[in-house]
């Protein structure tokens, strides 16, 4: 076909439903488990801070579930995405790969998240909710909802982990645009963050303790829910449109990939991308490989176990099963605040073990030459997390290069790291661990 | 038509030549002059600091001038920008108004200045220059010809104004992510700067100055060129191709503006909405209102008088014949550093003169008001210039409300303003004069 830059789909071509994977998946992983009776986890033991229809969906199994009118219509705000072919970028490796990347950075927020954070608050408002509480360390999912919150008319509390929030002004202050209260954690508002300051006034906060303040928050208050931004089934389920696109532009250029790849935190834009590919093979369609990647400094694919573990760092919410570094494990402090996570979540977790998915894990400073290297020829400045994957995509094609084989690569460039630039900064004065 | 959130055009539908709006003008601009002979200037007085071809765009008098296909396939990494109808706005504002608006910031740089950084370098390259020069306040131009340097093979000196040097360090961090050289201003760099610097050591620096600097390095060396950001005839002639694609979105969407709003510094992002719709009223084919939108503080348009002046601060460059409120003129320091100019440039002007066009001006605390407004209905999170804009767009729409009267109302938005975020800080503090 003709050389095109951007394949892209009208609004009309637009996805009208998400994609389950659970439908789908050979084997039924294991339940969620209730901490305290330690049997299977029900709705009701969610309904306390999710919205029902969230609720539902995180136990659905149909493989399809349609998205509403009014959510498809602020997805129109930004979406379709585009589908690029990195010209520039196969050129500087001279390989005879054919890269292609799904921009996701061109949203509001800079970043996949509004995917989910707009129907969330969508959800939340139709049943009548007053207020949403959430926790950010990096600021990119507490941004996201922040618009999404403000649209549908819901007030919004976002517990900023306290050195993100004294760190990293420009997050906060989109949220404060975009009209939420931002709070650092801990804090004085909640019974966790009192005793937390009380015997550690001078605590940097950690993303669990910011969760804590959160959900203690939307328990104690009926009209309050709770929203997350990554590790849950319905949060990945939402995200599945990107790759629902993706698929659609891939045809479009006539080709389909033989590897799709993915930054991996707690999963979101990773599923994202991957699951409606991954229905591809796992119904017979097309055989590709799917690679998610970590920071080698949070390595729970890589270097894991698979069992029962919390999916926050104090021990509130249900037990999943899933590669986990334990939950009380503590990473580096990375730049890539959006891969600092200990566990890998149910469904991703059974395709690694089933062996329909692979991992891999790249240092930090591989990530930030990628970067600067994807930023000279591609023109965009990547998030340090979406350099994640556009390192394994690099890989990829120097070894398609080696090989002498032509092979499709596509990565998702789950943000743009204007908001990040800090990160860089850290890198050119050589100050970066690996 | 049905509703449709973005207008977009495929890249095969990508203008393949700007728009020199000069073959138009119902009455010839009187000439630049030389300001050491008083004689018009002629094509040698720039060669020694600009590329050839940019000189003969700049004394052009022919209507279309074709891009060059290197430069069609680097703006394909983000053009053709969605035209979109601001809906949530309209909604916003309870008007009859159909508000639509060029979304520019969706380029690497968030701005519409790439689509010139992009040629220049084209040019100066292809003229086997082997280094560019030039000046940066704000950071957006800086920015912006840092990605079309690096290209093309360039090395680029940039001046920022030590001030935006030490108080925006995102933008240089863009600059550097993107290979530039960027240099506090003024410099022991040039003559220019260590004769500042010796009379006034804690200067906060100008654009004056870094103007000056910027030149002096690219006359003292041959291999060395000069790239200017706007005012001059070839830099609004290469942000034509914003509105030639807006005239064909406005086609798509079945109506035409009666009214192009655009933003007013040095002409370059007015001029690239508005001088393709101005085509169509300067040949009979539609008429509309233009209008330019300028700083209250800044306000050249609107107060300022009609004379021959410098381009500079300094008075190095040309005697140009335009509005202005003095070559020494010191606006206020507003945060939409991009407006605070003195002069309106050749074109531009004439057309203010001769009643083609018309001006109007807004106080910084009501561009702020619009920009969280913009930034809760629409989501995009506006520069403070590109403020400006959207703030006549409202004034126009909540006066077709008062007159009753449906009326289809463009303006452009220049650029997002993630990277300025600490002016919208300012403002929720309270510290914002008018």
């Amino acid at each position: 076909m003709e050389k095109i830059k951007k394949i892209t789909l009208s609004e009309k071509e637009m996805p009208t439903q998400w994609y389950n994977i659970t439908a789908d998946l050979p084997n039924a992983p294991l339940p969620m488990l209730n901490p305290k009776t330690k049997q299977p986890a029900t709705p009701e033991d969610l309904l306390p801070i999710f919205a029902e229809e969230l609720v539902k969906q995180e136990f659905s199994t149909s493989p399809f579930i349609d998205i509403p009118e009014e959510v498809q219509d602020l997805y129109r705000l930004w979406r379709p995405t585009p589908l690029v072919r990195a010209y520039a970028l196969e050129k500087a490796l001279d390989t005879p790969a054919h890269i292609y990347f799904k921009n996701e950075s061109t949203s509001m927020a800079g970043s996949h998240k509004p995917n989910t954070a707009i129907p969330q608050a969508y959800y939340n408002h139709r049943q009548g909710i007053r207020r949403l509480t959430t926790e950010t360390g990096g600021g990119q999912w507490g941004s996201a909802l922040s618009f999404a919150a403000k649209h549908f008319g819901l007030e919004l509390t976002v517990f900023m982990v306290r050195v993100s929030y004294e760190q990293k002004p420009y997050r906060k202050l989109m949220m404060q645009t975009w009209g939420a209260e931002v709070i650092p954690s801990p804090s004085r508002r909640t019974a966790t963050g009192r005793k937390i300051l009380h015997e550690t006034p001078d605590t940097p906060g950690s993303l669990g303790t910011a969760v804590s303040e959160a959900v203690e928050m939307a328990i104690s208050d009926p009209g309050t829910n709770y929203a997350i931004g990554s590790v849950m089934n319905h949060v990945l389920l939402h995200q599945t449109v990107i790759g629902e696109e993706a698929l659609k532009q891939m045809e479009k250029a006539e080709e389909m990939p033989d590897v799709v790849i993915g930054c991996f935190g707690g999963g979101s834009n990773f599923a994202g991308i991957a699951f409606p590919f991954l229905r591809q093979k796992l119904t017979g369609k097309h055989n590709l490989r799917v690679v998610a990647v970590e920071p080698l400094s949070c390595p729970k694919l890589t270097q894991g176990t698979f069992r029962y573990d919390f999916g926050d760092t104090v021990g509130l919410t249900p037990l999943l099963p899933m590669y986990t570094l334990g939950h009380t494990f503590t990473p580096a402090s990375i730049h890539a605040g959006g891969l600092r996570y200990h566990g890998a979540g149910i469904a991703t977790s059974q395709l690694l073990k089933d062996g329909y998915i692979e991992a891999a894990s790249v240092p930090q400073t591989e990530t930030f030459q990628t970067g600067v290297l994807f930023a000279r020829t591609e023109g965009i400045i990547p998030a340090p997390e979406s350099a994640h994957a556009i390192a394994q995509a690099i890989r990829e094609a120097k070894r398609a290069k080696e090989e002498g084989k032509q092979r499709t690569i596509l990565f998702n460039l789950s943000g743009h790291g204007l908001v990040d630039l800090y990160a860089y900064e850290q890198y050119f004065a050589g100050k970066l661990p690996s």
